[in-house]
Formats: C-alpha cells, sequence, structure tokens
C-alpha cells in the first residue's frame, strides 16, 4: 500500500518512487499521547506537521477572561501548525494539543523551502494546498460574519459528520464560537 | 520606473526583463469608473485581479435581511477576486465593486497556471503570496473569535492607518461587522 503522505501529494501530482523517498527523507515522524503539547504558546515553531493518524486542536487562549478558543482542528491528511509563527520564525501565540493519541511527519521551513526549490511539483504542491487553504479560511470567516450559531453548527455536521464522534461537545463549541450551553440547545 | 507589477513580485524573487514581458503578456488590463463592478454574484469568475491604482470591496449579501458583509477590501499592490469561485471555475457568492475609480491587471486562472508552470520562480512567488494570505485570514478569524468591536477596530486602525481616509465609516463597519452605530461609538 502507498505511503499516507504519497497519497497525499499523488492527488496533486504523480511522484516516481525516487522522488518520494526523497521527499520523505525530509521529513520527521513524531508519536505523541493524548493530551501532549505540540506546540505550546511561546515556542518557536519550527515544523509543518503532516497528520497520519489522530486529531488535533490548534487554539488561542486569551490573556484576558482565560477562554481557549479553536483556531483549527486537524485530522489524517491534514497539516496543522502556528502558521503565522512557522513563517515568519517567531514564537507561537498559540497552543497545538492532542485530543487522541497522534502519529505526525515533521517538516522544517528549511526543509519545506528546499524540497519546493529542487522539485518544481512540490512547489507546485504546496502553492495548490494553501490556494485551498485559503479558499477554506474565506469561507470560514464568511460564516463567522454572516450565519447564526445554528447554521454554522449544522455546515460543521454536514461537512464533517464524523468529527462529531470523535470529539467532545465543548471543543465544537470553542471552534464555533459558541457557549458549551448554546451548543446544547443547537444539537437538540 | 519599474512596473508595479514587477516591483510586487521582485519583493519575492527577482526577474530578468525578458521574464518580466513575458509574465506581463499574460495579463489584462481593465479600468473602471466607481461604483461600477468588477465581479457579481453569479457570475462566472474568469479572473484573478492585480490592483494598480484605486481601492475595491468584496462583500457577500446576507439573503435573509440583505446585509452587506464585507469580506474584503483591496487596494494598490493587493489581489483580490471571488477566490473559492476562481479556484474551482464555479460562479460567485460574491460581489466586488469599485470604491474608486480603479485601474486592475486581470489574470485568467489558465494563464496563472500557466505562467507557474513554465516559471517555476512564478510558482514560487504565488506559493507565497498564498502563505502570506493565508496567516493574515488566520488571524483574522482569532480576531472575530476572541476581539471585541473596539479592540478589532483599534487593530484596523493601526495596521491600515491611512484606509480611515479612503473609505466610508460604512465600510469600515461591515469590515469589521459591526452597526454604524457601534463605530460611531467606538471612533469618538
Amino acid at each position: 500500500m502507498k505511503h499516507k503522505l504519497r497519497q497525499h501529494i499523488e492527488e496533486i501530482t504523480p511522484l516516481t518512487d525516487s522522488e518520494f523517498d526523497y521527499i520523505l527523507s525530509h521529513f520527521t515522524p513524531k508519536k505523541l499521547r493524548k493530551h501532549q503539547f505540540l506546540v505550546q504558546e511561546g515556542d518557536l515553531v519550527k515544523n509543518d506537521y503532516f497528520v497520519l493518524s489522530g486529531l488535533l486542536k490548534a487554539y488561542y487562549i486569551n490573556p484576558d477572561d482565560g477562554k481557549e478558543h479553536i483556531l483549527q482542528l486537524a485530522w489524517e491528511d491534514w497539516w496543522i501548525t502556528d502558521y503565522q509563527a512557522y513563517f515568519n520564525g517567531t514564537s507561537s501565540t498559540l497552543n497545538i494539543d492532542c485530543v487522541e493519541e497522534v502519529q505526525v511527519l515533521c517538516l522544517s521551513l528549511h526543509n519545506r523551502d528546499k524540497i519546493c526549490a529542487e522539485l518544481h511539483k512540490m512547489e507546485h504542491f504546496f502553492r495548490r494546498k494553501s490556494n485551498s487553504g485559503y479558499v477554506a479560511l474565506q469561507r470560514r470567516i464568511l460564516s463567522l460574519l454572516t450565519n447564526t450559531a445554528k447554521e454554522r453548527y449544522e455546515q460543521l455536521l454536514s461537512d464533517y459528520p464524523t468529527l462529531f464522534q470523535r470529539v467532545p461537545k465543548t471543543l465544537i463549541a470553542s471552534f464555533l464560537g459558541v457557549s458549551r450551553e448554546t451548543l446544547s440547545r443547537l444539537s437538540q
């Protein structure tokens, strides 16, 4: 069976065996237990992470009231990191921790830029991934600006039905930007 | 003096004269008057637009209440379009119109993919632009999730002080997701 990362890249661009081996050599595998941190606020963010298995959340803690706001959830075939810190070489404003036991592949910015410079098709792959990510974030902004909590809940349920079996409701509420009580009303 | 598009691309990657001439040949110039539409809801979105002069807004009209929600503002050196429709070849859910008289350069998806495939450095340029755009949108989402209207107003004023001289207050309010009355209180 093909490696998960290879399947993922080949959704956009085909690779030869030797190209994939070369690309994979720039990644480092990492295993984490449930509740372990992948990135902690204040850390330098050296890697982007491709999720092989498990589920993670990236969140911001508002220093004024200590509330947790989820910026991103990621599971199999998703990428996650604090991108602002990763691309700019600054320290993280986010926390990323494991909602389940997790296996990721770590890619440093140096190695990402290296394989993009050496292999035009990887530059193409990451451009396409970034374009899709940009579109998804624009949709989320529109949803935050225009939709009611109920509409946002229904959109999430329709986009990712299995998510609701995998994560606690407090986490869904924090992702949608609503209280736990509001979510209970919505999901009845 | 160097062409504005060349200056813009060369912030990321240097170009020879012949490379730039070749790249520019894939763009079509377009002039629009104040209040003219660049994209209308329901249109097929054939182009991405690089702004040479003037200011535009991309907005969504909520069919339930007719309210206008601004997704993006763009002026000199920015790119704007309905990216979801552009990348997926679907019709627009947004409107984009001119707040001032505008000059843009139009780039079709076909031509964008062509110059990215032919020139590795253009694939690199657009990857880097998309990464920066992604980070900016993540910041806006965090701001919508965690900041008060007053904090969002002050952030915008600090990021883009000249914007407040160029656009009416109703437009700032719609971008921040607050009412005109709330904005008046904030800006006193």
